[in-house]
């Protein structure tokens, strides 16, 4: 019955680098995909959009552009008129410039109307953005539901400016356009779909969020190359408003077939891993990434979802209710590098994104393995006479063979009652160490699953 | 929806003082009701109960007296004999008095049999209670299904008794009559009812019990003056057989409309609020006491059942089964004045008055408002358009803004499975500051009841 | 309806000792019982189960012996040959005698085919088995299911051997013939079941595991001499092996009779009580054992499945789902003694044996009279009136007689929804104190079962 996932020797591989610094070819690949979309100027609509997406077919030529209207009601929202810009700084007293968006698309603010005017410094500190306590950082701040400008600048740059008046120039257009996002589909035996999402609105910021679409495109690439009992559904959108408005045009299907899906975002920069749950914490996806996570990073964290801020808070709301949950290395908000210049790509690392890639490898191998396995005799089977277990019984049988305990203790709630993830929450094993432990028993014909 | 309740000012008033020994008109008002009271000897049954309810009257003309003839059965009990006692006191061998009934009605044991008749000392001292350590105090004891007579001293007056002949006199009655109890029924737009539950059956002590009814009698004042969405039955009973008499009554009704019951005792003495839980501590009362408490008193504690002691007892019985709480600060017997002479007037104060009886405002104000709310729209509601979320999107949005952080989070769980005490409990927010979010909401819309 | 279980004054008796080491008649005769099983050489087959079975119905004449053939398919498992010995011994290059099977019948491993033949030192020391760690001893090592040869001797004197040419002598035989265990049924006023199991596959070792079948064959001779509601089925088994077999043939029959059940074994040495729980842990057996420890051994542990070694194996096993758990002082595998020639008749005590009869006997009393039991009135009773409850009421009431407290405990719980051991749960009540309480009730028709 196990008719899909990894090769026996790509999940010996996976399951040997697991926890150590490994030989990285996809993480590098990933890093160097990050580096060419780094320089574009994304926002939630817009030229950057498209160009990434673009960019993003040439590693999956799956990836389908869809492009919905300005003014399109999605939910409670509408979509927003496209967002063009081609340049913008300001000109000093003395004729210099700073906040050039060609040297930084940070320094406009997201979504900054047209304007080329003169005002003093008092008018112009209205405008400006900055921030106290990073004050060599440029911070990433949006303007996107009502219609106005501004610069980001560092801090220490701000504090240098001097009396006089000063030109605000920034050429832009806010238009009836369209928001545009990606998606790819890859079929597999049955309808039932795992689904991974995100975001690509952000400008030149690599952990948050390069890290996040070029993982999933490698995902995707990988998942295509392989027989598959599910369905993928990968998304690359804006967040909010894109996730709102996929929404609205695919929810009803989403309902009927998502099983489990998984937010990436924020996975470049070394660190933990941290799992943020969905509303109620106890979808296939929670369980799933809870128990793998368990061996795969000693240090992960799980945390509720009142400690959501992507887009789980549109998948996971009352009426959407989809299986998902957001997996991140340090969270969104809790790095000092969060939303400035320095979310950069030397903050992100190859090592980095290929255990992040490793991790939704697994997960993904986890999830196509996973069934309720039923034990196929009463009592416990005669492992010995298949040389599962040790011929000689003494003080320590068992204790000396760790894999023979987890066997044994898999066997055990193979009841018809629990899932792979269940099984190791029961026994408190991690998730990926029962893989071969249920394909071994599978092909002995020990276990089956419905 | 929300029809009833707290007018905004109030609410809001209500909200500043939390936590803050506020102005206190009504609990001066209460303290000032319960010094009236103080000198009267209540016991089970008898006049004292009686002068009792009518004063109650004078804050509240709805309190109807009801009364239950001696020896009707009320389940395993019997309405007992009332007892009436006009005076008491020892007569030394000196010719001195002391443990004189009209100097301390706590001298004369609860439901003492008349006696005139002179016994050494030996022979006294099987009437004698005393505290060995609170040797200052006069212990407070009663005898109500057996026949005898008791008078209670201090301690250090005990052992300074020398030998030689003393007379007892008990003038008292113990006599066909009945048990009386107050009632005041509330009408709302709903037959549903909160229910509130009060003794008025010791003699001349503060907090243990007066401090019970009279908040009891003001918050029934504050209910009758405003509009209200439920039905409200507010009752003045002597404990255990009270509740029971109470219960052979009205249990029929009860069961069919109270939603909440409170127990109010021991309120007026200074220290943290205790919640003691109904048998599975799982009841609408129970998890309305417990988010209203969290915020409102930060070290207050909550028991199990097993911690009970009022009428918690009876209401709470298998059978019985009505979703009843009992609210106290200090919880009966575990402050050292607990049934002694030193639980008097100047062991309560204004102040711990007035934050009962705020408590139990609030607690009112929370459940006319609580409901099963539901989202009406699918994913998060565009907020920033209706001024409930800022503008600007940066590095801290949400976190400088923790009224939005708590808006979202209700949002988030308004899934019509969760009810305000529910929601509270799951975001962990004080249940009291969701009220003006839930009022927001749904006068936006956002929300709406079932 | 308390029709059945120990006389008041056994129970009496038996609720004084708890705790204490006490005079012990019974665990005397546990004692002496495996003192005399000790010396013979088990097997889970063979003439030493049989000459044990034998003494075993010496104390209780109900013990039925059965014999399964060699080669019956037993679920996943076949019955193995049956063990002869007769001798076995190493001969040492200098002549003298080591190993010596008539000295411990330990030296011998379990299941060792006939050999007569010498060997260099190199080649013998592939047939030795000894305990680098614990020197002195003489490791039990079995090989049931490959047939070889082998011999257990204390690491100092393999440490001893020099090199020349060994004689290697096993006169043994692995032939068609049966496996052989016993059974007692005790029949009751019902078909439920309460069921025994223990072990008699060991060689010389006491507490694991004479201990186990001495208990249970006293247990159930006290059984069979009392009144009683529940049958009885108590068996003595090979491990592994034995339960398999023994369920092949009674599953079906037990999976509609059997309410709780309990493995005994390494019960005779001091030590605190362990519980090794069911599959889930919330059967009636699980329940029942708990609440019985506690108060009855403070020191008592209680581990999950994951702890499993026993018969629990096959007991709790997917499919078969029978409600055992596992009762043991120290754990199996815990203690230094465990597989090896320490663990003989100086490591077991007469006390402690005593204080497991006496558990296993307030078990199975604790069983007999549990039910779901239900309060015969609403509200509290007057229990005052039949002298369950102090007459004069004070400060101190209920606080002094903590048998007070309990009874008003076990009332408040008594709704019909809770048995004797869900009670003990929630109210924190060792379970045999309710025994007598619950007795006094029903006595008093204050409460009914179904």
């Amino acid at each position: 019955m196990m008719k899909a996932g990894l090769p026996e020797d790509a999940s010996k591989r996976l399951l040997n680098v697991r926890g150590h610094a490994a030989p990285s070819p996809i993480g590098g690949q990933i890093y160097d995909l990050a580096g060419k979309l780094f320089p574009i100027c994304r926002s939630i609509t817009g030229e950057g959009v498209r160009e990434t997406l673009r960019m993003l077919r040439g590693v999956h030529d799956g990836v389908k552009i869809h492009e919905v209207p300005t003014g399109t009601a999605v939910f409670d929202w509408v979509v927003p008129k496209e967002w063009i810009v081609r340049d913008a700084f300001i000109e000093c007293p003395d004729g210099s410039r700073i906040a050039e968006f060609e040297k930084n698309n940070l320094h406009l603010m997201g979504y900054s109307a047209p304007v080329d005017s003169t005002m003093t410094l008092d008018e112009l500190q209205k405008h400006l953005y900055s921030l106290p306590e990073q004050p060599a950082l440029i911070p990433y701040v949006t303007s996107y539901y009502e219609e106005r400008f501004g610069f980001c600048i560092s801090h220490e740059e701000r504090t240098a400016l001097r009396n006089g008046r000063y030109r605000v120039f920034v050429d832009s257009e806010l238009k009836e356009g369209s928001l545009s996002y990606g998606e790819i589909i890859i079929p597999g035996e049955e309808k039932e779909e795992i689904f991974f999402s995100s975001n690509i609105c952000h400008p030149s910021m690599a952990n948050n969020e390069l890290s996040g679409p070029c993982t999933a495109v490698y995902l995707a690439k990988w998942v295509s190359e392989r027989p598959r009992r599910y369905t993928y559904r990968i998304i690359f959108i804006p967040e909010t408003i894109g996730s709102i408005t996929y929404l609205s045009r695919n929810l009803d299907e989403m309902k009927r077939s998502v099983i489990a899906g998984f937010i990436l975002t924020c996975l470049g920069a070394p660190g933990n891993f941290t799992h943020i749950a969905s509303r109620y914490g106890n979808t296939l996806a929670d369980r799933a990434a809870k128990t793998v996570l368990r061996g795969f990073d000693s240090g992960h964290k799980s945390c509720s979802f009142l400690a959501r801020g992507s887009d789980e808070r549109q998948y996971c709301s009352p009426g959407v209710d989809l299986p998902v949950c957001c997996i991140t290395r340090a969270k969104f908000g809790s790095f000092p590098e969060y939303h400035t210049s320095a979310d950069n790509m030397g903050f992100v690392t190859r090592e980095a994104l290929q255990k992040s890639y490793e991790f939704f490898v697994g997960l993904t191998e986890a999830l196509e393995v996973n069934r309720k396995y039923r034990v196929q005799c009463k009592c416990e089977p005669q492992l010995s006479s298949r040389s599962f277990y040790p011929m000689v019984s003494n003080k320590k049988s068992g204790q000396s063979a760790p894999g023979v305990r987890a066997m044994m203790n898999f066997l055990a709630y193979c009841d018809g009652r629990n899932d792979l993830f269940d099984i190791a929450k029961i026994i408190g094993h991690p998730a990926l160490d029962l893989i071969p432990i249920a394909r071994k028993l599978t092909e002995a014909g020990l276990i089956d699953g419905p």
